[in-house]
């Protein structure tokens, strides 16, 4: 299955290649990295996205400042910088310095593959514990894209898909499209067409119709952020679908990395959900759909509460009915 | 008030001017029909829309037959066969015969301004009895376009929160931007800024997250068919909107006139549901936004059951808790 693993990030001839997300699911166009400016710019101008790819696309482009003759710690301020705000980039970044100090070429590039084969892999973990919960013949939901091209390969939810797909065990995928920025539309659906996983696109607002005619087993979303009792910060629209859920007898998993807990967090009260502009609402590739001047309310993440999730699944493994005691056992 | 009325039909120099809703929210452009065969022309192209308007558009279309010499009779039949399915039309078309059988072009005019005027009034009267449920200083939520663009003025669910804003009991309204066709973005939010209304518009899936963080005190929404017991199609959505409402103690009010209630209908369950092709999730203003080829499932209404449903406002007053029993206090 190695061969088939769709991933953003290709190392091909001593070049990083990155799947230019920003023209999917129209073109599919791979920049060419020849020095580790260039992934710079490639950040910066979110032809890659997803905390775990922006990483890995960090420590590919350490391997090409290697090659070039440039210091690791000039490479990594330039890289680091494309993104300043990017946790999961300046955790790749000085990982890989730290696990390679000599900074010769071909070390740092096998330490980058490294880190990617194990992103891909605790990917996969995740992916296998959380399919075992479905029922054969399943029909499943999802949100936003938590798939390969967010991660070194197979993705979060998404890789639950993948594997239940793989498996045998999938009838089909409902992806709600996510307004306002239509990843579901634009990514997952991608995704799923690329691998011929059998899906139909979904309106947000007809999931609870969707829910009440077409009988999904699972709603399976990834995670943004998990405070210690399990209220989960995702996708605005995933405590819609929780909620919906919930009223239809639909299970909820959240499928997400035990990096994602954020233990200093008591609970969901604790995260900032940032607002975005109004334009993100009115306007749609370019092109006003509403009024000028029009107002809106854009909130970009919402919060499960914990109560809301009948499984969270981590490479650990799978917690029912999650709550703060159960989760300390994926603590350190 | 009358001279504030918002209406998408002006009869002005004997012609009928027509807002060319396809237009909206970017250009506010007339159509001036100077003859019958026009406003068959009109309503085939959907520069109106909303049953009301169009039975009243299809009125005014025979006033200007009379004044051309067209008979009346083969005018109808001109302007029904401009959209086959629309029953409304059918009606406004024949009642105006049946009521000028002379065809006098004065008369026929006269008839076509008693209508609309009766039409405004039926929904004056339901924004009266509904908007008189509203608490001071609320926050209220809507969905879809329910407002003067589909009616002969006022609208229903709009027409209620447009009261409810005359009367100074409005704070704030959360219109729904309601995908596929976004009428919320284009039409409601093009209504609401013409009268100064105070609106945000908030994407489908985060109306749930709205209901937890800003507490709005109802949804209001109109309906397309109304079962003897209650159960109400209406726009996709709706549902989503009146399970979530339920989960969050927030009101859900039905506004629309007695003669949507379909008195054949024993329950909901047989009212049919039309589904449409993919291309109204794939494509937005004619930009793809999915992969080429992707399937999709797009109903265009949902039935919300009447246990969800808090009150029914029609022209007759309010059903609070509405059942089959109340419902039958407005037959005949």
């Amino acid at each position: 299955m190695a061969s088939e693993l769709l991933t953003p990030l290709r190392w091909v001839d001593n070049q990083l290649l990155v799947l230019d997300q920003r023209l999917l699911p129209l073109q599919t166009q791979w920049l060419h990295c020849r020095g580790h400016a260039e992934v710079a710019d490639a950040i910066a101008v979110m032809a890659v996205r997803g905390a775990p790819a922006i990483g890995l696309a960090g420590a590919y482009g350490l391997a090409l400042a290697a090659r070039e003759g440039v210091s690791l710690r000039q490479a990594a301020r330039t890289l680091a910088a494309a993104r300043p705000t990017a946790v999961h980039l300046q955790w790749a970044l000085d990982a890989l310095q730290a696990a390679v100090p000599s900074g010769e070429p071909s070390a740092v590039l096998a330490e980058a593959q490294r880190l990617h084969a194990e992103d891909a892999g605790l990917n996969l973990a995740m992916a296998r514990h959380g399919a075992a919960l479905l029922p054969a013949d399943c029909r499943v939901m999802t949100h936003c894209n938590t798939g390969a091209l967010a991660t070194g390969g197979w993705g979060t939810a998404l890789g639950v898909i993948r594997v239940a797909h793989a498996t045998g065990r999938l009838r089909e995928v409902l992806a709600g499209e996510t307004r306002p920025w239509l990843q579901g539309a634009r990514l997952t659906a991608w995704e799923l067409q690329q691998e011929g996983i059998p899906f139909r696109l979904v309106a947000d607002g007809a999931m609870a119709w969707a829910m009440h005619s077409l009988r999904p087993d699972w709603v399976i979303v990834g995670a943004d952020r998990i405070a210690a009792n399990g209220d989960t910060a995702n996708k605005i629209g995933t405590y819609s679908l929780a909620t919906l859920a919930r009223a239809h007898g639909v299970k909820m998993m959240v499928v997400a990395p035990v990096a994602t807990i954020d233990w200093s967090l008591e609970d969901g009260r604790g995260i900032p959900i940032e607002e975005r502009g109004a334009d993100e609402l009115t306007r749609v590739q370019g092109r006003s759909v509403a009024p000028q001047g029009a107002q809106a309310w854009n909130p970009v993440f919402d919060v499960t509460p914990a109560h809301l999730i009948d499984a969270i699944v981590s490479e650990k493994g799978v917690l029912l009915g999650p709550d703060r005691v159960k989760l300390e056992a994926w603590k350190g």
